[in-house]
């Protein structure tokens, strides 16, 4: 139930089936994250450029600039930028509550320069968000992006407070992936371009991207995910795999997840194996994706935009396949 | 330096002194406040109105509104609601670094629902602000309230980054504290009206609001400013009293801040008092506080207006006769 995608998504997929301005746009994007970075003193600038070069392949970006489109302008790039500073400060807040002392392999600002400058720099990444859009007057991709900045922290909220709860309901879980991932994804797709098809597109990847993360947290391997087996049940968050698997077999939830050791989330991943849950789980993600394939059948596209939607549709399950 | 307010600064001569316009509004603001703690799940809606409750005075609502003075409409008092958030949302916050127990005698979320709601409660107060104001289109409100965010964000890095070090000088103090407090108070007067004048005023008494809380850290009484004496000593922050009396007395750092005790604070404390510094800080947040006043001649205001912004300048200075 982190956010955190240690093993990026193929995004080269989508961009090698591109032509040229797919990679030229996203190339002005890093450009534009990179000067973000500048200008606030030395170290902070060290903080955040670190940040940056560990940062994954730039989903929501991507997001962004495909729902524009080829016609997509300097808007849709700085709305690319923004979601990333958002994903960025979310993800460095998440450092300092987890004490994670490496994402992606490199150290984290928490474990670095400690939680002080860290929340600091979390809210300095926020603040630039909203900053950056209003100094263009992008005031549409403001309202997007607040309401959904809104809805992460309060899905973040949700998953602090069901913690270590095993009677947590399957659609209490799916509202709180909504709240913490989907929203997040749809509104990638809406600042890109303002459409019921795509933002219902958006939340569908969302929510299956995080229901495949959370099936890796309990598959591993570690050495592919960055972490270590079972790091969601020692945090206490119970994910749709553990409740599928109690379902099927209740007495897997008798000692409940207090008190538990990595040994024991390394043994209690391999009995929600056992039951057959992660297939169940997969599963439904990637009827996800086919019904978020399906969303865009409503609308029309440009032949390319919708071939590039759909790869990265499909990248979101490729990655854990 | 901390930009907790222990003691509200005397709002109430402002009322006493304004026709009906400016209490119904800030009633407005309250009521609108309290809007926004309710409909985020039962248990951050307590975390939030306790934080509400706690509130102090809405100084920065207060300056919002009496800049837009007696024609400001409804745009004035989302701004006040919207400034409001982002300060709460700071202090939330900074209750999470300091791990306080208590703000103005209430229990502070950190203290109460852990750290990690805490955390993600700050980043619903920020993203609520600018939700808000972009719900109803007042972009140039967004503007300026993201610009005065990220700039206080800067201030607490640089702060944490001056952390313990004597060498300070009195020109980084003076930056820091535009960057973490000025700035917020100019940028409540200009979300007010934005002209020159009312964005230096803002300034200018925001400075004086900062040297004075540093003043009353050193002073105490404790039962009056609800932390003890040297609070900000023993998190090694180096303020103008200290600073002021270095330059008296460079024997006063020979020990350095670091080790320091509660009981090696109040010593401290106690020479920096001896070297007659306070007084200078003090005179120099007076002087500050008339050019506040002297900035608005060159401006035309309606009478009433006038006054009761000269009397909030005032009022800043009141709260540490």
């Amino acid at each position: 139930m982190t956010r955190r995608s240690a093993v990026p998504p193929p995004v080269t997929a989508v961009l090698d089936a591109s032509s040229r301005w797919l990679p030229e746009r996203l190339g002005e994007v890093e450009e534009q994250l990179r000067e973000q970075s500048r200008g606030h003193g030395e170290l902070l600038s060290k903080d955040l450029a670190a940040t940056l070069a560990a940062g994954g392949k730039r989903l929501r970006p991507l997001l962004v600039l495909l729902s524009a489109g080829a016609q997509g302008g300097e808007e849709a790039v700085r709305a690319a930028v923004a979601i990333e500073l958002v994903h960025m400060a979310t993800l460095v807040h998440d450092d300092v509550l987890d004490a994670a002392p490496l994402r992606r392999g490199q150290p984290t600002i928490a474990a670095v320069s400690g939680r002080g400058r860290a929340v600091a720099a979390g809210d300095l990444l926020f603040s630039r968000a909203f900053a950056f859009l209003a100094e263009h007057g992008d005031s549409r991709s403001v309202s997007l992006l607040a309401e959904a900045s809104a809805a992460l922290a309060r899905g973040e909220l949700a998953q602090r407070q069901d913690a270590f709860d095993l009677a947590v309901s399957e659609q209490r879980y799916l509202d709180r992936c909504r709240l913490k991932t989907a929203k997040l994804f749809e509104c990638a797709c809406r600042m890109g371009s303002d459409t019921e098809a795509l933002g219902a597109f958006g939340a569908e990847i969302g929510l299956a991207f995080q229901l495949l993360d959370d099936v890796l947290d309990v598959t591993g391997p570690p050495e592919r995910t960055g972490k270590a087996r079972g790091t969601d049940l020692l945090d206490g968050t119970v994910t749709l795999p553990l409740i599928v698997a109690l379902a099927d077999d209740p007495s897997i939830g008798s000692a409940g997840l207090r008190g538990l050791d990595p040994a024991g989330a390394e043994v209690l991943c391999d009995r929600i194996a056992t039951t057959g849950a992660l297939d169940q789980v997969r599963s439904r993600a990637l009827a996800m994706v086919a019904t978020a394939k399906a969303e865009l059948d409503a609308a029309s596209f440009d032949p390319e935009q919708r071939q590039l939607l759909d790869l990265v549709a499909d990248g979101v399950v490729q990655r854990y396949s």
